[in-house]
């Protein structure tokens, strides 16, 4: 563990409660642990035509820039902030701003496919898996897609049957594997969380 | 949490490494945590022939006497010591002699079956399965039942294929959705025995 910062990853397939789990961490420590999305670095797409846009792959590894967020990585571990990139859905393209992150004791980094890449998993001194069955996840996601996000529930299908659902097959369900702790049933299982947030609090108190 | 007694139940198939983890807590707080198996509990089997008994399916959940063990975590729940029976795999029923279990803060309860029963499982404040795949599971057992238990290899394919295996696929795989947390990989994962001895820890300051 570099410099005692301890890297904490949450993967899981999309609507798994990665996002719930990440914000029940963040609910309980504040400013002392730093949040990222492995979103955040999708890439820039501004040299492409808005269909191209549009037809982007956003479950592929190759839609993130990894290579940019392990520089990131390697600067927080080095006490230094970054900036963290901001991507804009509706223009399916990085927006002009960034965001500030701090370099804190703890860094929680969530993403789909954050174990897929062996440099990013090799960076996580602790990896979970939050594991949920696929009716729920979908279920959730249609949730979300339609009230959040104004889309169609014929064009989630087709996202999900077309994409999301074959690159969870290939890029997700296989890393599971590589999770320390595989959480079932979400992002709210309170023993869970209790174990991982008293892990979190044995690594604060380490470092004073 | 009854008195402020943390019952954990740690199942998980046979050969995942239950035993191992229940041991790395073990050697991690000696007598302040109390560790009892399930298998401790097979029934007595004074009163069947040599054959019937030779013919038990050791991986049904009849094979337990689970409301004898139910009693006795109620006892160590109240403070009380109970005598932990012990089985004798020579004779195929139980041992004369019984093992006192001293009641402690944290009580770490193994076996196959544990979270297959319901009473059983309502009782167990943190659920762990160890989840280790098939093929390194019957490996493992080989292993173990050839040198350990002097048995043939033969016959631990034949158990394996038409008792292990088809009364894991009914009592023991279904009931891992239950976990609070699943354990890939064994018992020897560091990153998971660091979280539960962090959360044994903090139990036993709790108390103090």
């Amino acid at each position: 563990m570099k410099n005692n910062i301890m890297f904490i990853g949450i993967a899981g397939g999309t609507g798994s409660g990665k996002t719930t789990l990440s914000r029940h961490i963040a609910e309980a420590f504040g400013d002392l642990v730093t949040v990222i999305t492995h979103d955040s670095y999708y890439r820039a797409q501004d040299h492409k035509s808005p269909e191209e846009r549009a037809a982007q792959n956003y479950d592929h590894p190759d839609a993130f820039e990894t290579e940019l967020l392990l520089t990131h990585l390697e600067s927080l571990a080095n006490g230094e902030a970054v900036d963290v990139p901001v991507y804009d859905y509706t223009r399916h393209t990085r927006a002009k701003g960034t965001v500030k992150a701090e370099p804190r004791k703890v860094v929680v980094l969530e993403g789909i496919l954050i174990f897929c890449d062996k440099t990013l998993r090799d960076r996580m001194d602790l990896k979970l898996f939050v594991d949920t069955d696929a009716d729920e996840r979908i279920l959730r996601r249609i949730v979300r897609d339609t009230t959040e996000r104004g889309r169609t529930l014929e064009s989630v299908i087709s996202q999900y049957l077309t994409t999301v659902k074959p690159m969870h097959e290939a890029f997700v369900e296989p890393y599971k594997r590589y999770a320390d702790i595989i959480i079932p049933g979400g992002g709210d299982n309170p023993a869970a969380l209790d174990m991982i947030i008293t892990r979190i609090k044995k690594q604060l108190e380490n470092e004073q």
